[in-house]
Parts: C-alpha cells; structure tokens; sequence
C-alpha cells in the first residue's frame, strides 16, 4: 500500500494533520474552524466521557445543564474574566430570517435582539447568575456540578482537535463554604485529570500552577497539567482553578453560615476539552499511523482473515466466530474485518493506521494447526500463538501495550527534560531537541514575557513542591528559590 | 408540610409548572426560552440517554458530532426544508466584541461575517454537506449516523421541557442505497422509539405517520409516536422521516451503485429530545408530585431513618449501612437521607415530590422488630415487611411499579380513545372530556386546517395499517376509507 502519513520527521504538523484525516477522526466543516468529529474518533472521546464521568461522580459530582447562550453585560461583571474571554466570541444578534427579494434568504432586520447574546466561550458568568438563586445557606453547599457541552472561541488560527472554533468539553463548576474547601477541590480534581491522563490516556504529565501570565482569567490560582508531545512541545491537558469569592462578588452569590452571617461563597472551576484527543494521538502515534491505549480503543483487537477460496472463508469464520464469543465472554472487544473487498494486506494498514491495540490473522495454515498470529500496535512484534494460550495472552497484550506505551512516553520526556542554567543554554535547547527546560526565574511577569518574545517559550507551570535551590535567573540573574519548567507549547 | 403544587384539576399547566421547578427538574434561565436543566432532572435525562445510546448501538449506529453553526445558505438548498425550518433561528453575526467607551463591551462591528451563521436548529443540511465527501460508492452505504446535541428554534412561547428555544436531542442521519432500505430505517427507528416510551418511560404510545401538513419540511413521510396526557392532549414523543432523495439533490450526494451507476443517496433523520421528560412527568405525576419509572428514577429507593436520640441515629444508620450494601449487589440504587437538619414527615413529602419509586423508613420499633417499612409512590400503599423478605419485595416493586404505571396510563389513554361520527360529537368530546378521537377525514389539507382553526385540533397519526371501514368526513360528508387519529395536542 502506498503511503498514506507524511513522516513524522519530515513535518511534524503535516504528520499530524494526515492522520487525524487518514484516520478517519475528524475533519475541517464548511464552517471555519468548526470540525466535524467523524464516527472513529467519536467513540475514543465517548470512551475519555465514560471514564471521566464515571470518576466525577465517584468523587461526588453531579451533572447539570445550562444554556449555550450568555447575555453580553454578563461578562462585564467580573473584570479580568470578561478581559480573557469576552472578546473573541460568536455573537447571536438576531432571531429570525425573511425570504430576500433577491431569492435566498436574508437576516429580518426588524428581529434585532435588545441585548446581544454570546455563545458561551466557558460557563462560569450564566452558572454563577444561577448559583444565586441556588444557595442560601451552608447546608446547599457544597455544590458540585459538572456539565458536557460545546462551547465556542473564535480562534484565528485553529487545527483539528488542538484549537478549533467549537469544542466539546466538561466544565466543573463547585461552590464551597470556605477558602480551604475550594482550594482542596481545585486540587482534587487536577489529581483526577491527572489520573486519568496516566492510567487511560497512557501519558505522563506534570502537575503544577500557572504563573500570573498563564492563568485563567478570574481565578485566583490555576492547577494545570502538562504533557510533552513527541516535537518536544508542551500540551497542556486540563485546568483545575481556584476562583475564589470573584464570581461570588461580580453575581452577588452569597450564604449563611453556621453562625447565621452572610458570607460570599468560594468557587472553583475545571476542564479538559476534546483537545485531548489532540494530546492521545500526538503522544503515542508513529509514521504508521495511531497508536490507542488498549483503555480506550473503540475496539481492542482486530481479527483479519486470510482465504483464496469461499471454502476457506467459511471455515475460517466458523473458528472467528467461536473465538468472538470467547473475547466477549472476557471483556475483550474486537471487530471482525469480513469485507471480500479488499485485500489482507490493506487491512492490516488499514487497521495500524487507526491504531488498534493487537491485530489476529487467520489463514488456512494457522487453521490447520490451531494458531492464531497475533500482532500488537506498539511494538509492531508478530507470533504464533496456539488457540488456547490466545485469550491468556490476549489478556497479557491489553494490560502490557497500556503500559508499554506509557512507559515509551515518560521515557521520551525524560529525555526530552533538561535543566538550563545559562540563557544560552535555554535558547539552544530550544533550538536543538525541545523539551520541558527546568530554569530558574526572577517571579516576574516582564521576565517571563520577555523569554516568551524572544524564544516562543512560556512557563508551563511552577512544580506543587518544587525543590528549593538557590539559584539565579536565567534572564535577569536576580536571585530565585527555585527552578520552573519552561517550555514552546500548543 | 404546606401543599408545594397547584391541583392538577385546578390548573393543570400550572400544576405541570409547578413540579418541574420543586422537583428540582429544570428552572427558566436568564436567557429568554432556555431552560437550567438542573442535577435532579438531568440525571433522569441521562438515564434515558444510556438506554437509548444503547438501543441505537444494538441497531448498528454510530455516534458523531457535526458543528454546532450552519452557513446561512446551506438552508436555502431544500426548498421545503428552509419554509419549515429556517425562519425563527439564532443568527450569529459577529465574531468579537470590544470594550465600549461608555464602559461594558459592545459588538465590534469590524468583526461582522460575511456569511452569517445560523445556530442549528436541526442538522440535515450541513450533515448532507458533510456526507458528500464519506458516500463515493454502494461500499460506503448504509451510512448510520447519530448525533447527541443541543438545537436552537426562537419558539415564541416556551414551556420548561416541552418548548424551549434551546433544548437538547439526538438526531439519526442515515443514507442508504435503496428507496426501500430506506424506508426500512424509518420504520425501525419508530419502533425502537416506541418501544423506549412503553418499556422505560412507561408511556403507551401510537405509531402512525403524519398528515401533509404536519410532517417535517423536507420528509416525504413523518412517522411518529404520539401519547396521551393526563389532560386530554397529545405530546409528539419522537419522530422518524423518510426524506427520499431530497437532501441528496439539495447536496450532490451521490453514490455508484454495483453496476457502477451514479444514482443519489436515500436519507432518514429521527430524533427525540428534552420534550420526553415533559412526557414522562405529564403522564404518570399527581397531586403529590412526580411518579418515576424505576428503570430511570435517578434512585429507585431512598431510605429514610426515624430517631429521637444520636444513639437510635447510631444505631439505626448501622443496620440501613448493611441494607444498602444489600441493595447495591442487587443493583438496586437508592439514597441514604440522613440529614438530620429535617424531620421525617418533611422528607416523606420531598421524596413524594420527587417521584421516587420506594420509601423505606425504619424507627427504633422497626428495629427491634427487624422489620422495614416500604412504601410504594405509584399507589402510596405502605406496608411493614420483614428483613429477611425486603430484597425480594423489593426487586417484586421495581417490576410492579413499571408495569403498573405503564398500565394506569393504558387505562387512563383507553377512557379518553373516542370514535365520533359526527362533527357535532367531535366538537363536544373536546369541549368536555378530550382525548384521542378516531374520526373519517376526506384526506384534505383544507379540510384539516378548516378543523384546526374551528376546535384546535389538529390529525396527530394516520394509523400504520388502518382498519378499513367506508365512512364519510365529519367535516365535509365526503367518503373515507379509515379513520384517522384527532387531538389537541403540546
């Protein structure tokens, strides 16, 4: 079969952008910027829902939904939020459209909206208008809700599940009675993305804060985490934010508590977004194609039969089928690729290029002996496996590629992290094989936007417990306690 | 406990109104026409979600995601569609808003699209759009596609549940390669429909296709469910439509077919959404609140524990801890309220409120008795039942409930299914005690019209295979080969 993916090594973003298509994952819409998430991709995401939603309500959150509009003067109230949002948004002006004179039809102008309404960008301005209504004593609280929705942002320059114009994501939106229980949620939950990012996704990520530059507009603090893609750029995977009584301030949310005085309710909010799906295929896929951790594999295992003649399919499908039921029996879940139309070797590219955990083929000679051939993603490694060690070892294949390719990505970071103590050794890092860079800094927003003017590298976050090391910046030389972690992003 | 609702014979729809807010099911935003689906109602939601994700999976469909916006002439295409459809939407214009000199922000009006875009209110046209590019040949067809998804209609009286301008549905789009497989899906789809609303809502419903004047701009045929509200008028609970060839000539959809002929692609849409949850409290709620189905109660038992000390509290909360660890290997889901904030008779009338199937309460008698009291919320009997007996009487409820509701609403639907033969009759029966009238009709749009505008009712089913029966139209005496299936309808 001919080449479908440019090389990885060729064009890094060519490569990726291949894939996605190849791979039938997503793909651009008539829309500008908006992608249509095909059938394939659809199902990983629906998989990263399921395990998610599954580890919110675990930890006590409950869902909710709320409108995909917000009106304008909504993201006036909170200051620095409306700054870091309000401004690149669609915006709903009108309600109705008239048949044109011209033919076609035209926007009627006399269905002009009083207040325009912007299509939600994030939530936090609509949910905290009704938190109002929701909370008036210390016993409402504390409120956790979460939400799937899409949401919009009027990105310039977007690209298919990285930044694109609408996204699909989850927006946590918790309301505490203290300080310290927000800020406990805000970092429970950035351990929940972060687990999930490692046991599922098989990624390896940093968890720490944003600098003042970084974080989201509104919070007080911004928990982020942080993978490293294999171009030695940082993707940041999920946002957990302590809010504080901002929100609370700007929608006059507040609750009696035990001694009957009122008090502004403290606030968090957290996130990931179908970018991680950007994240999945960046950090594990090769020229090839997709690479899935067997967790989140539409299907885990595919079987491909191997025949010249209708008798030989016959017979073969007799054993597939017996074997389908086997798999099904132990949790194992496969598709059986029968289609006459096309070649063995096209289903097996076919089948690497959208990155299914272990490929089993079947001719009439694995038949006759009673073998399977059993292939896996990772590794590319074929062998026989006799018909009844194959459901053992099938077993063995999911547990091992989830973690083999975990393994394969936090060996990849390691080396791709480096620590910088010159400004020359930073930028030559950066210019040679990037990767996360740990540097020490002078605290300073000037500083920090000034390395970011002249290496496109940004801080990626401040380390929860970073070692304390005197040190000296790298920019400035003024004095610094500690070394945070530098890197170009997504 | 004070009454919460309005009396349902008092005034129904302020009864209806009445629940949906202290059910904690949904409240109306600060957005005209959208709704908070708030945690209560959503988790109802989400059940139905699952089931049917389910039964549209079982059915061999996928899921996808097409973008949330539509170019505004994409809906000129399908002439009949852009009359029903394109009229009362959402229309972005602007993609950026800046800070105003008067303080706030404003519409930026250097930022205006050159094409608006039109917040979908159905996705037909950029679905088909999209398929032009999957569908080349017979090999890509069926083609079985669903989208969960929110839509925007600018109705101008909204309804919690039953008419918002935003709501949330799935939306089935499929392609096929024959006129016939076609209509196949069509009809499948209502089934499945169907049975959903009988088996999981509890609902019994029609299955019949509409009139000409009630079916969906585009569709060649509408088939549809229609079920009976405790007031007499029908709800629409789902649709499924045969769109033909339109969508294709409106798009160039085309495919070749095995004799390698260009032909355009056959088409199907479905969809069902919120509106359910109207249906679902509609049909089975009564003075006291709601009435849920057990298989989608959020919690199908709560268990409510009577004490007068902290000791009997103690006590008590160990033997219901047991319990629920019961009632978790029977997969039975329940909640636990020990909240010791409110009394026993207060939560009663909350859990009443809520429609949860079974109440189980236990005070220190019931203890040394080893005993439980259940009650049931369908026919609020109690009775008092030994431990040892409580599982089984428990999973014997769970089935009993759901039959049971499902059979009151026969009944009720089975006192309010009328024959009338005279135009007189018709008029009368709606005047006092409305329901589904079989009548004759002459087949006629202006005799349907003519009817609605004269009593408000409109033909909500043709039925799938009429009982044959000459007759003559109530309305115009012309001859009729079957009845058809009038109502007031939501």
């Amino acid at each position: 079969m001919a080449k479908v993916l440019t090389d990885r090594e060729e064009n890094y973003s060519q490569w990726y952008n291949d894939l996605v298509l190849k791979a039938d994952l997503a793909e651009n819409s008539a829309v500008r910027g908006c992608m249509v998430i095909k059938p394939y991709g659809y199902s990983i995401w629906e998989k990263m829902q399921a395990v998610l939603d599954g580890m919110f309500k675990e930890t006590g959150h409950v869902n909710a939904y709320f409108p995909l509009f917000i009106p304008k003067s909504f993201f006036s109230k909170e200051a620095s939020h409306v700054e870091g949002f309000a401004k690149e948004c669609a915006v709903v002006t009108h309600y109705r459209l008239r048949n044109s004179e011209k033919g076609g039809i035209e926007v009627d102008p006399d269905a002009k909206l009083e207040e325009e309404l912007i299509v939600r960008p994030t939530s936090e301005t609509i949910i905290w208008n009704t938190y109002r209504n929701w909370i008036k004593s210390y016993r409402d609280l504390p409120l956790l809700v979460n939400q799937w929705a899409n949401v919009v942002r009027w990105e310039m320059r977007t690209r298919l599940f990285l930044r694109t114009a609408e996204f699909l994501w989850q927006e946590g939106h918790t309301a505490h009675s203290s300080k310290q229980e927000a800020l406990e949620e805000a970092e429970k939950m950035i351990n929940v993305y972060a687990s999930f990012a490692q046991e599922y996704l098989g990624i390896p990520v940093l968890i720490g804060t944003k600098s003042e530059n970084e974080r989201f507009a509104g919070a007080e603090e911004t928990y982020c985490i942080e993978a490293l893609m294999q171009d030695g750029k940082a993707l940041q995977c999920g946002t957990s934010h302590f809010l504080a009584q901002n929100f609370a301030k700007a929608f006059d949310v507040k609750f009696l508590n035990k001694e009957n005085k009122e008090e502004y309710v403290w606030a968090t909010s957290w996130g990931v977004s179908t970018r991680l799906m950007g994240a999945l295929i960046m950090a594990h896929s090769d020229n090839n194609g997709l690479v899935l951790p067997p967790k989140l594999a539409p299907f885990q295992v595919v079987i491909v039969p191997i025949y010249k003649t209708e008798e030989e399919f016959d017979k073969i499908s007799v054993r597939v089928n017996e074997l389908c039921n086997r798999l099904k029996e132990n949790s194992i879940s496969y598709k059986f690729d029968n289609r006459d139309s096309q070649r063995p070797g096209f289903k097996f590219a076919e089948w690497e290029l959208k990155g299914v955990p272990v490929r089993i083929a079947i001719g009439p000679k694995d038949y006759d002996n009673n073998t399977w051939e059993v292939a896996r993603r990772d590794t590319l490694e074929k062998e026989i496996v006799s018909d009844e060690n194959l459901i053992s070892k099938l077993v063995f294949l999911m547990d091992d590629i989830q973690k083999n390719i975990f393994r394969k990505a936090a060996d990849f970071r390691e080396s791709r992290t480096y620590t910088a103590d010159t400004y020359e050794d930073f930028k030559d890092i950066l210019n040679t094989k990037p990767g996360f860079i740990l540097a020490h800094w002078d605290g300073t927003k000037e500083t920090e936007e000034k390395i970011k003017e002249e290496t496109k590298a940004t801080i990626r976050l401040i380390p929860q417990n970073p070692v304390l090391e005197a040190g000296k910046c790298i920019y400035t030389g003024k004095p610094s306690k500690y070394r945070v972690i530098f890197a170009k992003s997504y």
